[in-house]
């Protein structure tokens, strides 16, 4: 089964080469995230791909100086939507009617309920909502990115607030989540690179009731 | 890619077919769960596989009677911990060190700097942090069945608290967060099987700053 070896092989890089990922596989990456199943498919999410040295060198001190922020070639920003709006509902069932052929109230029940659900609730739920959306991408994107042998390091780590002033999140209502540098890890000064992968055992991590 | 392909191959399965998943498929995908990244390498959830049929009858209702409840053969549940604590900190770095062959000292630096930032925070906060780590492994465990076409449907869709009560998570300092229930697709009788699968267009999903 290539995912497993593929999650055995990752870790998260402590220390990348500069060397660039090819823009078809950072695509790869990103049709993996596209293809998160989310919760009634609202996908209320962006991911930001930073690529601009000199931007990238103003979130580093935003993120602890970390330096796969730099080191690696592509950075994606996962970011949440802060709220659900009916405009953003309207947005993706009017889209997958177009997809699918079908008249827009088609899913007009269905929106309506999700409406009343989610429009009464406080923003913050709902952000906390769409942000485990986005985890799921973030782990698709992460598992792609090894099958394709391009470090990822996953990174909760930084200023979230800082962040979102400089990519202008708020103004698209969007919070940053978390970070991902993609790049190629550099074997002989990363202190993380040999230490073994390490996982509590399933008869910590799992029950079973049969 | 095969990730690629597994995820254009799944979709959230609405009606299960009944027929059961060997449980060496069953174990891979629990691999891949148990393989995912998360902040710290805390893996802050537990899985609980259920194949007891009474307990899927008495799980079904509190799902909105959802089909696949009874259906799939094996119900993963994904209960993320209600709050960090002292002990689950040090007991997952004891184990790291355990097995990284290196004295328990190695890693009291930086759990202690967990423990300052976690355990004053709100358990609510601290349970919402531990439940994104735990969507990162559902994302994973969702990606694993579809490479080993073992259809999958994600629920968000069900009563916690009534959950969280009959299996009896509260006293284990667990809250219930998803169902994944494994199965395979009943291809005559779902009307989902055959929609097109929809994603917002990367124009909407991605932003570039190159």
């Amino acid at each position: 089964m290539q995912l497993l070896e593929a999650l055995n092989w990752r870790y998260a890089t402590k220390k990348m080469n500069g060397e660039p990922v090819p823009q078809e596989k950072v695509d790869q990456i990103l049709d993996a995230a596209q293809l998160a199943p989310t919760s009634s498919g609202l996908q209320p999410f962006k991911i930001i791909v930073v690529t601009n040295p000199e931007l990238k060198a103003k979130i580093q001190p935003i993120a602890f100086n970390q330096s796969q922020i730099i080191d690696g070639s592509h950075l994606l920003v996962f970011a949440a939507w802060d709220n659900y709006t009916a405009k953003r509902i309207d947005d993706v069932f009017a889209h997958t009617a177009a997809e699918r052929g079908v008249p827009a109230s088609t899913f007009e029940d269905y929106s309506n309920r999700l409406k009343h659900l989610y429009l009464d609730r406080p923003a913050e739920q709902n952000f906390e909502h769409a942000a485990r959306q986005a985890y799921i991408a973030f782990g698709l994107a992460i598992a792609a990115a090894a099958e394709l042998e391009v470090d990822a390091t996953p990174m909760e780590g930084f200023d979230n607030a800082a962040l979102d002033d400089l990519l202008g999140l708020p103004q698209q209502g969007l919070k940053s989540i978390t970070l991902l540098p993609l790049g190629y890890r550099d074997t002989e000064n990363d202190w993380l690179v040999n230490q073994k992968k390490v996982r509590m055992p399933k008869s910590v991590f799992l029950s079973q009731i049969a």
